[in-house]
């Protein structure tokens, strides 16, 4: 009986059933706003995520340098839609989607729609080598978060009692891998916890020597922004004393080392924001996808064949007409899809008649910024880039005023402020089994 | 090599080798007063823990359900102590102790001493079943709080799309088994989330409707505080619709049902709240221990027959000569025998030619008390109890002001404001393993 809750609803009304019946699959910025859009439309929406909450991604990385804590960047999804009448939100994981009787299939249950939505997003790519997952954690979620801050917690914690030499610079040494936004940001932050966050917590090591380094395969940093924003990312990392590489490909990693052709780096924490790519759950579809595991869309985020089905966020690949470029996986490209497909559902299931023609999406570029540590960014708005204290400034005033919740703005503002003059970072917590940290510190080959 | 690290110390010099060696285990409430009790004294002191931070226990509670995270109770020990140049901290777990050898035994090394304070406290005790614990999770570490955050947000999740009105009743009931301050705080704060936090953010359920059942077997609730606060308490949960049963035994607890002799009680979400005994430490000691794995000291403390090993906290079985009672384990008592074996050891260095005799450990109760949900409190204090408002606010006052750090004491002082004005519970995230979460709902018996 369980099985069918979700398909069923315990308590829906008449009304509901005769309306049209929208699935939305994740709660990222795309999904949320497509259900937030969908508000005063006649329909019934069922909203499905792994995880009961909207995380706020840009940042993540401040989780992972703890600066702040998960609940400041996180709200519960339903909590989000709670005045919303016409959303139900489900914790649960699409297996499958069967596009022909138009029904989604969950891990025992399945469910109808009239309109489905696919805003799963993406996850790591580690180019087909997997198996570097295991010495290098990406960053897409809160527990990736909480792994990589403990993973740097304990390694000045194991470089405190470390009296080889050689092995004491490996677990000083940190090696951020892709130089796009959150591979800035990391290196940035990781300096700024060596240099200005934690010298004085140790007795027997230096943490002012230990070395940030930052490596892209590409010609230059952030290939996402204007040529501009990139050399001022370099010229900032590079003063603040991040060694930063251009140009090289790491070639394997391994356990205390990363490899770049010829040249071996000793290192015990390598943070991958190289790659990423489509959820799996595009390839359950059998339709087309890119190198990137992206779904190929229509000008109006359609599956081809199937008007049914949109695909939004960075499971998209939409090539902007206007533009010719590809719209990027950012999170104002997944907010404007969010939005676009609101207003062609609302539209649609609003005719009377036939349906009206479906619009063509557009992606509005309003700029783009990273932050470099404690109080430098760049930021590229109009064709113009800024860089140094205002551009940091204009990037915590945009991300302020984008968290979900008045509290979780004030928290993460006061938490700024607390970091920024008292050059502490208060989640500075190893959480997670505590066997295991002491356990594996010891397992090191001696 | 580096073995060796925690008995060397890398950067140690001839003066700190002349320095009495004092090792001190655990970070609590005893280890931490301790320590920067040992502030001016000429000695080395090594404090060990298995964690990186000094937690604030009274409030865990409060991250179990949902209202603080982990980082706004607990401090980094490294951090609260770095200022002070003769005290070294450590992530590590202590195996044993050879007595007669005077070292401690880690993981792979050593580590000699001249004064040993074991201040590891005491964790959960299922009374001889074990296999309880799988289906009714304690509350002493972060990890168990944020463990029974994610069941309870769970329990509501699952209880929204199940059909069966049996089986929703028994998501739906939380039972808190033990009625000292840990389990009327938490009996109080579930049924606060029921009725107040997230009604609206349910659409098939009626989170009012959710059962919170409070077992303790003896004759009254608080029985640490005087029997007038247990009275109040006892008001005060039942006016808020918990069940209290006083005098019953649970007799079994399985996967979805807790059993009190002949009653079963179906419930899918059960807290034990009842049981600590002593660390495992302990028993590697071949010392006298009591009932609940305390050890047995002296009157100044120290392990009879070994003036230079100290007990101090939950773990030290110590009767006050003057009251004829067992000290309590509670917070002002660890940091009251903390406090005074730092005295003891700082005259015994200090003293020129015999040492001095020692003292008698005095335990100075200054009161005791408990929230019962958002803005209500019972406190007893010098033989007066106050229950409602006013205890409340003593009881924030008290939990503010023995916060370690400015930010955290600003910060946990707006949560609660935030929480008590919105009813919002903003940390409501179900952390940890995804895929596991969606499981386990799924995995249930039919």
């Amino acid at each position: 009986m369980a099985d069918r809750a979700f398909s069923s609803g315990s308590t829906s009304s008449a009304t509901d059933e005769a309306r049209s019946r929208v699935v939305i699959v994740g709660g990222g910025f795309a999904g949320l706003n497509l259900a937030k859009g969908l508000d005063r439309a006649p329909v019934s929406v069922t909203l499905l995520d792994r995880r009961n909450y909207h995380l706020f991604q840009p940042l993540l990385y401040q989780v992972a340098t703890a600066v702040l804590s998960p609940a400041d960047i996180a709200s519960p999804i339903r909590h989000i839609l709670r005045h919303q009448q016409n959303v139900r939100v489900g914790l649960a994981e699409v297996r499958a989607v069967d596009l022909d009787r138009r029904r989604i299939l969950l891990e025992k249950e399945e469910l109808g729609y009239d309109y489905l939505v696919l805003a799963v997003g993406a996850t790591h790519s580690y180019f087909g080598q997997d198996h570097w997952a295991a010495f290098a954690p990406g960053l897409k979620t809160i527990e990736d978060a909480l792994e990589i801050r403990r993973r740097v917690l304990l390694a000045y914690e194991d470089a405190e009692w470390e009296v080889d030499a050689e092995r004491r610079r490996a677990k000083l040494t940190f090696v951020v891998v892709g130089g796009g936004p959150t591979g800035v940001e990391m290196a940035g932050a990781l300096k700024e916890i060596a240099s200005r966050t934690i010298p004085k917590d140790f007795r027997h090591i230096d943490t002012t020597s230990a070395r940030v380094i930052l490596i892209e395969a590409g010609p230059r940093l952030l290939q996402g922004m204007p040529v501009p924003a990139g050399a001022r990312a370099l010229q900032q990392l590079r003063a603040m004393g991040v060694e930063v590489r251009l140009g090289q490909l790491v070639t394997d990693i391994r356990r205390e080392e990363v490899v770049l052709g010829e040249e071996r780096l000793p290192a015990t924490n390598v943070i991958w924001a190289a790659g990423v790519r489509g959820a799996p759950l595009a390839q359950t579809l059998g339709v087309e996808l890119d190198r990137s595991g992206r779904i190929k869309v229509g000008p109006d985020l359609s599956l081809p064949g199937h008007p049914e089905v949109f695909v939004v966020g960075d499971l998209a690949l939409v090539v902007d007409a206007r533009t010719g470029e590809a719209v990027p996986g950012v999170a104002p490209a997944a907010i404007q899809m969010g939005r676009f497909v609101a207003r062609v559902i609302g539209e649609e299931v609003q005719a009377k008649g036939d349906k009206p023609p479906r619009p063509v999406f557009h992606y509005h570029d309003k700029g783009a910024m990273a932050t470099i540590g404690q109080n430098r960014a760049v930021a590229s708005l109009k064709g113009f880039t800024f860089s140094g204290f205002f551009a940091w400034l204009l990037w915590c005033l945009v991300h302020i005023l984008s968290l979900v919740g008045f509290r979780k703005r004030v928290f993460v503002v006061f938490s700024w402020l607390w970091s920024y003059l008292s050059f502490t970072k208060s989640a500075r917590l190893i959480t997670g089994d505590a066997e295991d940290a002491i356990h594996r510190r010891r397992q090191e080959p001696d």
